[in-house]
């Protein structure tokens, strides 16, 4: 399964904890981390699944694959600045959101706006259905588990 | 003064009053309304505007002219769907948002990414910088009015 | 009709006095110039136009609109570097090429993948359905206008 | 390296063979396939490299993982359309063409704009610089390795 992990490039040292977590346990069953490629809670998922061995796809605002954090594995440019959040979430089953400000909200509306389920980890507080608050990286990894439908769109 | 118009589809009929009388106010005052082109709020702010005889562009996720709503009368197509929300509110200096639901979040969010002052009627409540939540639509065109900084970006 | 004018961002002087007379017979004949909004062959298109009255879409490579070259009369910001020439020959009914090199090359592929009928003015030499060489601005122009096929896919 | 393999979704016999070959002969140095992730030429290539063991990298138009030929093992959505073919060679360090029609002009166009060294086997012939054409899939592999400058832009 792919799920996208999205959040603050500057978050509190307890977000990118929380991130680092969630990203960990996503390896740990096998899932590939998706995420915008840069700083913060992006790098902090990142660094989680490799420490698993895990696979991390980052989809980079600029052109350069060089932007990507070191946690990368498959680094994908796109040039296209911000327009680059809808491609992020939608090439991810599933989304966890930990912290963020204004460009994790865009991302947390095209998610839903897609149809994937979310969970948010101290993240913006949504009544919109599909969004899910969580307390904790375990609550955050069941919730899109349990949500996302059938089978994976694709034999990876 | 270029101000985006965000807002649902398939909004109630007192949203879709809401946004015509934005449309008229801003076509009043010398404005040119952006928005998504297609049909609910979108159609009916761009009424509004014709009403008063103001510009509307329109920036379609479809690629084809033609399915832009019949008061647009600058057309934009795109053919990238969703992604194409981050150009509707990059293309106004101001957002007003009327009523709206996932795809309206997406666009909340890109438009207090870049910056841009936004007013809410019947939206998504936030507690964003540069978020302000009005009652009616004079209070929503004054408010971003008060807040457009400085010069126009261009000598339209 | 809307016709898109590509070509050169530092084109000759012949290659800029073609574009210019291009823009002014489009102007002339009530259509309106697409381009890409920066210098060279599409400000010299645009000024042609706008010595006629007529009307100029700029869509930038940029997030800002004041990157428009003066002659732009609706200027569309993307923010998405390349990835908007697209856009540019999406949005003409018929394209005319003057002059250019890669950047005019990936627009001429565009434009006849969307079956745009295309007439090259002193530009790359193509044998491919769609695409007629021209030798003058007139011929240009008679050339899109007579392949242009059915009405116009919006009521401008 | 990350090499661009781009031509016709429904190639002949002859071209979708040479594409396979240099899909086997870049996974078989250890480079990675991208490419736009459907049929003919892209799906010989991807097939190629599997063959091999190799990565491959698959940027769609659509949305939709499932999408993608059987052989990609990282597939992209955009939900672009055709503005993804601006991805496809700028995710590649270097970029083969193995016959091909408007939209692979269109990738050729922006590949040589982004810089990238081409070579192109049975495609469209140009006379620009930093495109080479070749008469086997072996001499592709040779003259993209040959001129890829410098280090990798990424550890992968």
């Amino acid at each position: 399964m792919r799920i996208s992990v999205i959040g603050s490039g500057s978050p509190s040292e307890e977000a990118a904890a929380h991130a680092r977590e969630v990203g960990r346990l996503l390896a740990e069953r096998g899932h590939t981390v998706v995420c915008g490629g840069l700083c913060g809670v992006m790098e902090a998922a990142c660094r989680g699944a490799r420490e698993e061995g895990g696979e991390t796809i980052g989809i980079l605002p600029t052109d350069r694959l060089a932007d990507a954090n070191p946690y990368v594995t498959t680094p994908i440019a796109t040039g296209m600045g911000n327009a680059r959040n809808v491609l992020v979430v939608l090439n991810g089953q599933g989304v966890i959101a930990v912290s963020g400000a204004t460009g994790t909200l865009s991302e947390l509306g095209h998610a839903l706006d897609f149809g994937r389920p979310v969970a948010g980890l101290g993240t913006h507080e949504l009544t919109l259905e599909g969004f899910e608050a969580v307390g904790t990286p375990e609550e955050a990894v069941e919730s899109v588990e349990r949500r996302v439908q059938g089978d994976a769109p694709h034999r990876q």
